[in-house]
């Protein structure tokens, strides 16, 4: 980076916030992808006018600009891939501005960790759902970016569903508000909307309203063992058309039950054909009684072989143990995990899985699955044996392909998580026709007409 | 219209479905509004095709296209200001093409009136929540492209909550999919998102994807009166605070509760300060039982003075009653009413209503207010006491701009229903920045860069 960038930077945020060194680079040169590019930059601005002071100048010298969160993304959305500055919120704009306990909303910066809102807001008896898995590290602003899901989306739906207002910056350095801590407000187009999910490239968000609400005070767990997916996914489907919608509805497939049944030696049936767990609750426990009356009718109506609710927190904890160690135990079919996020309508579940089935069997992967079947959200694992096996790898990202493929060919999408960034860029074509493209792609340049926010991700 | 025009949109659409005679000009010619623009003609496309092609010729002869619901909207987007072709789908395109009862989700097109999709999918047990006061004769078209409210959305949410996915067509005749029968979808930008509540402006909405959720089983309506808006501001916030969210919690001002009272003599408190109206649902009576009880505890802590359950439906339908009837009661204040759905964060109501009261004071109108406390959405009415009186009528609409300014500077917005149009165009300005228009207008030319599409509405 030229040198009179450099000082413009360090004279407008002080040497200690505008980083040119290669420590600082290659520390914000990475994320959860585990691949690396060089930013020429690292800038930590202290507020929403130092954001527009740094876009201002970039957008006039062609600088590109990235804005970045923890750096936990799946998809490399935060990459510096053409270098650049990054943009960090992670020291100075990480605070929780206000809990506005008469309208039930949050005003945070979008540094904040997901995780420090919910454990504030928990303090006042009220509730911020979208838990993403890497709620402990992944801020705000990334979350919105990325539009993360997480476990509760069955229930609680997503990212989007709670944000009512934005304040960001335009990469002419304008700053604009989307929204309003209203619920309803049709003054204009819908701002917000399609600033969350843009992954940081269309404006820079400074600032974000949140929805928040009452924190259920009961929560019950309960686990059907399945012969079938098919017997699962109809256990599901009744479970919702009666009018219970847990909290998660989670499934395992038979490739994860036997991996963790091999580590963990926990006593699950490496016969059967998928597990669910569910998590309801509520308010009252009448309710809650009566929700899981209904789901047990559905599990048995569907063939369950093997029904359990949870007793205590310590038998709940039992149940999810499987759950949450799926990840971490599918490792013995693979030392590379190729995982996608895909999602398809809820009843598309059992062909996706046996066309997943006939992938495997295909390309000579096993390809355990597990997920969010509440929401249709399914984990695939394309587990590569050998890492260093340049072949084997090819091969897999070719089942990959495949497996996009039939997700498309379901009605499902490339991510209902993760986003796009450069990770899945490549497969937009399957998804999208060109007419769309396009249109995205004109729809960037409204707002970022030089392409200097976050350029050349999402396939554009 | 020239007629190699007329001609060809008869050639493409059969005499039968392309009309340019002053009879049809004429009766598409209004909305809600009262006001009149004659259209240079009236097409009814059979089919996504059709409109494919209306578009692509529209768009390179530059003739402006007006799509057009049920004509029931009260800022006047439905209105040819400046000719063209209305596009109306009441003819053809009025289907529900598909009840999907296994992932819940309704597929529609544009001209499906709201009440019938409730009637169709109450048959499943399921249930489409977005009820706007038109819902018996508006179009679920018209609802996603102003986002429509309703009653129950301090609970269920409105219009854009239930939209999954659309179809629709570009002024240049491309046809694009936008969003998925999925939960979760975060490939590429949220184009649905953008879509809703653009008034028609950005493309033709073709096809509607929307999200059912199983119909509650029991319903319960409370009633509590109280001396104060305070006090029943602060009931609201209590009962939501502590986890109960009513489907719907309206209420009346004094004007309002005066007025009903002289027309109807059903008993009303003239005294009182506020009444409040609540619903509550649920699949389980204990639960209900239960947020009644919180609910009426609620009530009690903010100093409710008269607090009643109602026992059956046709004492529910005595307090519904009320607000049923309040819009034609408040007529006795004047013979002109300039309503407007404004909306501010709930805990400023309040501050609105003795803003809105002082407004009325300063203005010599009596300025009645009624609505949804449990979102802050208020239908205030300047009410002027002699419509042809044009110094009066003028100071009207005086009050009516002070009324937006309060708004605005509570955090609130314009309008939380009925969208800008043509009537709150003028008001814009006093709600969005040079930024934030131009924003829009950039929006609007990455979709229509000829500026076919229902131009020059919102202020744009």
């Amino acid at each position: 980076m030229q040198e009179i960038h450099q000082k413009f930077f360090q004279d407008l945020l002080g040497v200690e916030n505008a980083h040119f060194d290669p420590i600082h680079k290659r520390a914000y040169s990475y994320d959860a992808t585990k691949k690396h590019y060089l930013p020429d930059g690292v800038l930590f601005p202290r507020d929403e006018n130092d954001i527009s002071q740094i876009l201002k100048y970039c957008n006039e010298n062609k600088i590109i600009v990235i804005p970045r969160g923890s750096g936990s993304g799946f998809t490399g959305g935060s990459l510096a891939i053409n270098g650049g500055v990054v943009l960090s919120f992670e020291k100075h704009m990480n605070k929780i501005l206000e809990i506005d306990l008469e309208n039930l909303v949050a005003v945070v910066q979008p540094g904040v960790i997901n995780v420090a809102l919910q454990e504030k807001v928990k303090e006042y008896g009220l509730f911020y759902p979208p838990d993403p898995a890497s709620m402990e590290y992944s801020s705000l602003g990334g979350n919105v970016s990325e539009n993360a899901g997480g476990m509760r989306a069955a229930k609680y739906g997503i990212t989007k569903d709670y944000v009512m207002a934005l304040r960001a910056v335009l990469p002419n350095g304008e700053i604009i508000r989307a929204g309003k801590k209203t619920i309803k407000d049709v003054a204009g187009y819908n701002l917000a909307g399609i600033l969350i999910a843009s992954e940081g490239s269309l404006a820079v968000l400074s600032e974000i309203t949140l929805k928040l609400v009452a924190l259920p005070k009961f929560k019950k767990t309960a686990m059907g063992i399945f012969n079938s997916i098919d017997d699962a996914m109809n256990a599901v489907y009744k479970t919702l058309a009666k009018g219970v919608t847990p909290v998660s509805m989670e499934f395992l497939d038979q490739l994860s039950i036997q991996a963790l049944e091999q580590k963990f030696q926990k006593g699950l049936p490496i016969d059967a054909g998928a597990i669910l767990i569910a998590d309801v609750d509520g308010n009252v426990e009448e309710a809650i009684e009566a929700d899981l009356k209904i789901l047990q009718e559905s599990f048995y109506e569907s063939g369950v072989r093997e029904f359990k609710i949870a007793k205590d927190e310590q038998e709940a904890a039992d149940i999810w143990f499987a759950r949450r160690n799926c990840s971490q135990s599918i490792v013995m079919y693979g030392n590379l995990k190729l995982n996608e996020d895909i999602t398809v309508p809820r009843s598309k579940l059992p062909e996706l899985l046996k066309g997943i089935a006939e992938i495997s069997k295909k390309y000579g992967f096993k390809i355990p699955c597990f997920g969010h079947t509440g929401d249709g959200n399914v984990h695939t694992n394309v587990m590569v044996s050998d890492k260093n096996n340049p072949e084997l790898v090819k091969k897999g990202y070719e089942a990959v392909e495949e497996v996009f493929k039939l997700t498309v060919s379901l009605g499902g999408t490339l991510s209902g998580e993760h986003g796009i960034g450069i990770s899945k860029a490549p497969f937009m074509k399957l998804a999208f026709s060109e007419a769309e493209m396009n249109l995205m792609r004109n729809i960037k340049k409204a707002f970022d007409p030089n392409n200097i926010l976050n350029p050349f991700k999402m396939g554009l």
